[in-house]
């Protein structure tokens, strides 16, 4: 065993000397003086006195400064496809990476779909952002507000918050106005639960939200599939609704509907869903609860007028064929108008009928239904408008910005970050930074660009494009940018998205794939390759590992119908 | 794709042919006629009137009785080592085994402690119920009543009660009155969810819960390790402490707070789960929060004056020195007199403190705890006393039943099952049949064997003999009941237990080994007995692919730390 070692008592050189690996991690604040550390407090003063703070505290330069060492420190808000990606590609030689996000894992999207029933196991779909060998610190918390002038991000802990682990739709601070926001944020720094990071260079990478649509009784009712918690419920749902409908007193109406699944989405995630429900249904449901495998049904409920619009008409109709091999209905225009507990029969929610839900389709009326996977539409995070949209006005250094027109900027400007007035998506340039809006109360309106923060991923959108909101597009976005970093070249060119074509799993072993330009193929051979890339892009070598040794194991054994 | 055998249209014989597995599902009860399923009614009547039956069902018969085809219907009440042991063992030509358990699967108790911490994933410690391949029957369900007369139990469904996946501490209907309780009977019989459910032979091997001794604040606030869902409530707080502590808002004293685990019981579930705590903080947690690692204490609290009694003094010896290398206290003769949430200088409780907990050990005072782990005391289960005990009195026909005074044997006797007065516990006879004592009144009390009703595990004890309640136990007689009434020769010799020793784990890649005599190992080659022992009793060749394949990867890449 090794011998440990203080660190906390060494000078700040030894300390990077003497850590083990190349992790530095915010040092806790502490009352008692460690050796030059409060020395070297940035000139905000704090006080304890019984326990309460009497400032909010802006320590952590501090904290982080005996880590940083010359490096500049890059902030990342998220950790998704945008946020996770950039993180881990900047190289640690040049820039202190710290990630603040909610949660305290990367989601690997593609094979949620896959967890949500079983035919991988959850933590196969994750990486953690802390590991034994990453350079990146870590916060578990929300940003809450972005002070551009001083570059610094407040950032609300959220180590406890189990909504971190599934689909997001709605602002958890919804109605709160700015007195009451302000009035939070302060007691929050007195309890400690609020707290301000500072930053050279900020990367917003918040992802957006579940949107959905004002839709009565979605957001109380209906399964997500953004995350893994979702996933979780998910699974344990589809199986809970076999063992309602297997027990004696569940009549044959109770069976039909807890055995009647909607998916309410007809993208790749609704496709993909309805094809894995359908495979656990059929390969181990159906072996396991012969006699229930009549009364489930499958329905995939769209408005739009086709399914799997990204693909061409050739493929998508291949999907469609499959499906009903399968016998799964696809219902295009169709309108989900409400979701409610209880069935159709029984007018009020009754608690003790195995949570059957009752479905209302404008074309279909109302049905019961034991499950409703919402797996369409996606919402603006609200931390952008909040931090960063229309309403807010921000003070911004001339050092910090770049003017399109020089003779055009007095220092009596205000600056509001540009967003897209229908969506709400931060716009940036073709180089993800942000783009900002002079205000002085006239019409003039001249247009900056800020330095030092940059926007990718669902949040943001480059300005005068239109690349879906996708992990491609984040993922090569991320990349782009963590090279140009790297490298100090930004100025050299814009970011272009490469389209790497689609995929999409249909079910029983097939998969539909259609290249950048044109062409696909579809079938066994496409699914393959489907599982192929998947397991390639895979971060870890440890789930490089654990994928494949679940799907043979769940082919050869079953997946597990476990509850807990 | 199988062509969809609907079965429920075929007479029974072909039924059985053409069901592709012996799996034999209970059909649900069905308001439009199957034929020849509702004539079989065994004389109860009942009619649908708007959804709302009008009288409880005992249809079970009925729809098993087609599956049943000449063999006995052996009940059998729970999950555990007992209960799933025997279901398994029983010959399916001979009987038709029906499950009956609030959850879905059977837990692996000994690797519980290594799924607290993530050496392994939870499911590599489950085995559900239902497979493929299983020739069981399972209503997920809570057995309520037994009525020996008619040999029937009465069920109260369980597929969405979490607490099945818990350590149960208290009657989940706790307080409710005799009168209150055939009310919630009738209710659920009406809405469903009770059932009765009739059988030939009825093992009951219900566990037993866990015993707080009435300390307050444990029922609510500590955490145990009975199950799957208590292993990962732990996971997920132990990796939550430590994150709370490394945001740069928690002080010195906090970090002290959260990362303080008290564990309490030593025996060998307290033991042992110190053990783990103490590998993932030192081989993984010590890396990813190098300076928090300082703050961190492990302390074992017990009434008793030494810990593992039931190993050899040397070997206990083995483990305290190991302990206290590693940095365990272990603190005998202590006594745990409370637990309560908020930190020790905050006498009320506060949500925003990271939830750190006061503890009070009469010996020590109050201290900041981050978790306590409570791992000591078995309490009998409610359902012995309530649906067995001595209140209860039963008529039980002649033939139920052998006297072992035949002169000695009027009608006029009532009869109650034998349980142990001080401890709850049912006594059986050598071949583990319920006893009974005769009651009407006067001081007679003749003794007498009820046939076709078995106890086992931890609720119930052969009496005069003083087996410990422990896994081996269980699985023993669990065996031995299973062969006997295979081989039909339960005349032949009772149950003897054969002690085949203990393990422990010690952590450190330590082990203590004691064999059934005399004698025993310790150290590195005790542990790979230990990990080699584990693996072999695991149940299914897919967890003994899954558990090697986890303790590779967690040595090589460290264990997961994602919680969601």
């Amino acid at each position: 065993m090794q011998p440990t070692v203080r660190l906390a008592q060494l000078p700040s050189e030894l300390r990077l000397l003497s850590s083990r690996n190349s992790i530095r991690t915010a040092r806790p604040l502490s009352s008692t003086s460690r050796n030059g550390l409060l020395s070297r407090a940035s000139g905000e003063s704090f006080s304890r006195n019984g326990g309460i703070l009497e400032q909010r505290r802006a320590m952590t330069v501090d904290q982080l400064d005996s880590g940083r060492d010359q490096r500049e420190r890059v902030v990342v808000l998220g950790s998704g496809w945008a946020g996770y990606t950039v993180a881990r590609a900047l190289d640690s030689k040049k820039y202190q990476t710290v990630v603040v996000s909610p949660r305290s894992y990367f989601a690997f999207t593609p094979l949620l779909a896959s967890a949500s029933v079983g035919t991988l196991e959850f933590r196969t779909t994750l990486e953690p952002i802390r590991t034994r060998r990453t350079n990146v610190d870590f916060f578990q918390g929300w940003a809450d507000a972005i002070d551009f002038k001083n570059k610094k991000v407040t950032i609300e802990e959220a180590v406890e918050d189990v909504s971190s682990s599934q689909a997001l739709v709605e602002d958890r601070h919804a109605g709160e106005t700015k007195a009451q926001r302000h009035e939070r944020e302060q007691v929050g720094a007195k309890k400690g639960t609020c707290f301000d990071l500072t930053y050279d260079k900020l990367i917003v990478t918040v992802g957006c939200y579940s949107q959905t649509f004002g839709t009565p009784g979605i957001k109380e009712h209906a399964l997500f599939l953004k995350d893994v918690g979702d996933a979780r419920r998910i699974r344990n749902r589809i199986l809970a609704c076999f063992e309602a409908a297997a027990l004696p007193t569940t009549t044959d109406e109770q069976q039909k509907e807890l055995l009647n699944f909607a998916v309410v989405g007809g993208g790749p995630t609704g496709i993909e869903f309805s094809a894995e429900l359908h495979d656990i249904i059929h390969e181990d449901l159906a072996r396991i609860y012969p006699e229930l495998i009549q009364f489930h049904k499958i329905a995939v409920y769209d408005v739009a007028k086709k399914v799997l619009p990204m693909f061409d008409e050739k493929l998508a109709q291949y999907a469609m064929d499959t499906f009903k091999r399968e016998g799964i209905a696809v219902k295009t225009n169709h309108h989900v108008e409400s979701l409610r507990p209880g069935s159709p029969r029984e007018k009020g929610a009754s608690a003790d009928d195995h949570q059957v839900y009752t479905l209302k389709v404008k074309e279909e009326g109302e049905m019961g239904v034991g499950m409703v996977v919402w797996s369409t539409g996606l919402m603006q995070n609200p931390f952008v408008a909040k931090a960063m949209g229309g309403d807010n006005l921000y003070e911004v250094p001339k050092s910090f910005r770049r003017i399109n027109d020089p003779s055009n900027d007095p220092d009596s400007l205000s600056w509001r970050v540009k967003t897209n007035a229908k969506t709400g998506s931060v716009l940036t340039d073709d180089r993800l930074r942000l783009k900002l809006v002079g205000e002085d109360g006239s019409d003039k309106k001249p247009e900056a660009i800020l330095n030092d923060v940059y926007a990718l991923g669902d949040c943001a959108i480059i300005e005068d494009t239109q690349y879906p909101a996708t992990a491609q597009v984040a993922s090569q976005k991320a990349y782009w940018l963590a090279k140009r970093l790297n490298k100090n070249d930004i100025e050299k060119a814009g970011f272009t998205y490469k389209n790497m074509g689609v995929m999409a799993y249909i079910g029983d072993w097939n998969a539909l794939l259609q290249g950048g330009g044109s062409g696909g193929i579809s079938g066994r051979l496409a699914w393959i390759i489907w599982r192929g890339a998947y397991l390639t892009k895979s971060v870890s070598i440890r789930n490089k590992i654990l994928i494949p040794v679940y799907w043979a194991i769940n082919w050869l054994f079953g997946r597990d119908i476990s509850r807990f």
